[in-house]
């Protein structure tokens, strides 16, 4: 990895090599970061390169990334997502430009695809056989779909909370998947033990700071989309705080590399159900647990295993803290769909929940320019999707019943 | 639309202008085929101009689509999907090559987004406002996302049997939504009266020969991913005939305009449970109807709208009809997970669960390249994958409860 300098604690700073099981710092525990050589990106890649590559997943970015150029083993194609302009919900919510960037459409439907393609070529690279995680549904299906694959076992451990459309996927790959009758904290507690006594390839991106390289790509990508013209604001839900904090090192490594001249604003949007990051940044204090209490499962996180790095990135950025109602997010999911035809998942539709209030609220300006990132698909969510939208018209194929149901719905036809 | 000619009558060869609502034959109520300019195509489209192209999205192939070159109107990012070498599969399957095309990964999370992405361009085109269909699922939720992307307000018939995932998608899109009691007859019946009585555009497949148009790009997909070296067959699942007819239609198009020089032989899978069209193919007689009996929903098509291009399709090809029982779709379901990290839907997987029993029964031989689709994402239905797939171990967290529970499934751990 020629681009690649070392691995620095976010916390002492102390520097190591990033070997693949580079996991937390050996001095104080704390997370670490991935240091690149931006002279050397910026030497063997440039726009135009970038341009003239067929390849539309993640590994186009490989100058930004922290894996041997050489690894060849089936993948899965993770990212290449769209970003669409997307003008009637821009109109909808009173701001001038929006984009949306749908990660839902990812081979196991989520962002966390990024973040998992990421672990999978650390443990290739390591030699390992096994990964393993903890999560509230998405890196794991993600770590089993990407695993299975390349042909890695997998074991898996989740919230007893997390939906079925999830489980289902994790037990598809073959997984193997330990559901955990307690919190997300319970659940990261147990999933840790595990690790440690069966020496598995640790995929919690809490711990792993390969992880979070994966995730960043979601930046690289919009980036590129924009021709690297960046938005004002990126707004996304916020739950562990790995998402938002590779989204901010994707920003900070283009800007560095020369890519791009201006940082967007954060808006870490969380659940009013739980909101220890942004409640950290809303009363300038440390962070401090909370209850889990939100539909938006993905994200209901209340001792965030990330918080050094969400913090800094909304701190840094000058970025906006935003809690959203269940409701709320209900309604975006509504929004979305209705708009755009994008389907997200309750956390995945959360960043625009977060976008809407805080147009209203006056918290940034009506002639901004924002991206929303959708990190997972509706799908995995059906119950809630229901809740949001309701259930449809049920007869007998009848046209007098039709007609009937019709005028009962109020529905205008001649 | 230089590059179309007329739409034929598939029944009895009538030949009428193409219009967006040039539906079925004004003169003996087949269903049409648009005929292209093949002259035209080989002289605006080479192999070198199609590669050069960064639009990843069936728009891609506009040379081979019957739509004005300059529509402009917002679109979902409709096909693209991967093509993956699945080395590991083919060896469980005992197949020399095979390619597993995951037309899951689409917006709307089916093969059915590249049809429903014609009828919108149609409608556009047409200038009308409003566009209805009956579908048992993938079709309605395609139109429902596509339309609304487009600003387009849909009324979609599904029968009641849908699964949930795939009636909360169309629910979030926005659409009107009628669920018939009753078969997939009833309901089409009935959505036909409908789009006749309030003048919709009519998005149902069988009828509106655009749509097959749009299926056909996942053919030309194939190709080019493959750098036009088609293989010896290409599996998937049949329901109304409109997809195996669209992918038939794309692979004659790609070898009349000069882009390939062999054409694969198709593997049409249907269910044990309703198999109406293979019955024909078998039994060398026309089709009759048969009951809906299957957990595939999406073939579950006792009467097929769409027979004529569908048998011809097959015949043409000399291709081979497979039946699978629901317990294969459900294996093959498991097969794919574990193999290939992609998650179809058990309509979606009944391609290679005919691929699979093709094999066995020595219907094609084993050194033969083959590409399977996968036409759907198990997201759709995950009540079926968590059939398929079994539960998870579920404990507290609790180390101990672990070691106890990994042994009980003898799970080989140090």
């Amino acid at each position: 990895m020629k681009n690649v300098i070392s691995a620095v604690c976010v916390h002492c700073g102390h520097e190591v090599e990033a070997t693949p099981t580079t996991y937390t710092c050996p001095k104080c525990g704390g997370i670490m970061d991935i240091k690149y050589d931006y002279k050397y990106i910026r030497e063997h890649l440039t726009k135009e390169k970038l341009a003239d590559r067929k390849d539309p997943s993640i590994w186009r970015f490989k100058e930004f990334l922290p894996v041997a150029e050489d690894l060849n083993y089936p993948k899965l194609r993770v990212g290449g997502s769209p970003l669409y302009k997307a003008d009637r919900l821009a109109e909808e919510l009173g701001v001038k430009t929006l984009y949306i960037k749908d990660d839902g459409i990812n081979p196991t439907a989520s962002l966390k695809d990024r973040a998992s393609a990421l672990a999978v070529a650390k443990a290739y690279e390591a030699g390992m056989d096994t990964i393993a995680c903890s999560s509230t549904g998405n890196a794991a299906s993600s770590l089993a779909g990407n695993a299975a694959a390349a042909g890695f076992k997998t074991y898996i451990f989740v919230p007893s909370r997390a939906p079925k459309g999830k489980v289902s996927q994790l037990m598809i790959f073959g997984a193997n998947v330990v559901s955990v009758q307690g919190s997300y904290e319970d659940t990261f507690r147990l999933s840790a033990e595990a690790i440690e006594r069966w020496g598995w390839y640790n995929r919690n991106a809490a711990i792993n700071p390969y992880l979070m390289e994966g995730k960043k790509t979601v930046s690289l990508e919009i980036a590129e989309q924009l021709d690297f013209d960046m938005p004002d604001y990126i707004a996304l839900s916020v739950g562990d705080g790995c998402t938002i904090g590779g989204v901010w090192k994707g920003l900070k490594d283009l800007y560095e590399a020369g890519f791009i001249d201006k940082l967007p604003r954060l808006i870490s949007v969380q659940s009013t159900g739980c909101y220890p990051i942004n409640r950290a940044i809303q009363e300038n204090a440390p962070w401090r647990p909370m209850e889990e209490n939100t539909i938006a499962d993905s994200i209901a996180v209340g001792v965030p295993r990330n918080p050094d790095k969400a913090l800094n990135a909304i701190r840094e950025s000058n970025g906006i803290a935003v809690n959203v109602t269940d409701e709320e997010i209900l309604s975006a999911m509504r929004l979305l769909g209705r708009t755009c035809g994008v389907f997200g998942e309750p956390a995945g539709v959360t960043g625009t929940a977060g976008l809407k209030k805080a147009l209203e609220e006056g918290l940034i300006p009506r002639d901004a320019s924002v991206v929303s990132i959708v990190t997972g698909n509706g799908l995995k969510d059906t119950a809630n999707a229901i809740k949001a939208a309701g259930e449809p018209i049920s007869i007998p194929a009848d046209m007098n019943l039709l007609l009937k149901a019709f005028q009962e719905k109020g529905f205008d036809l001649k």
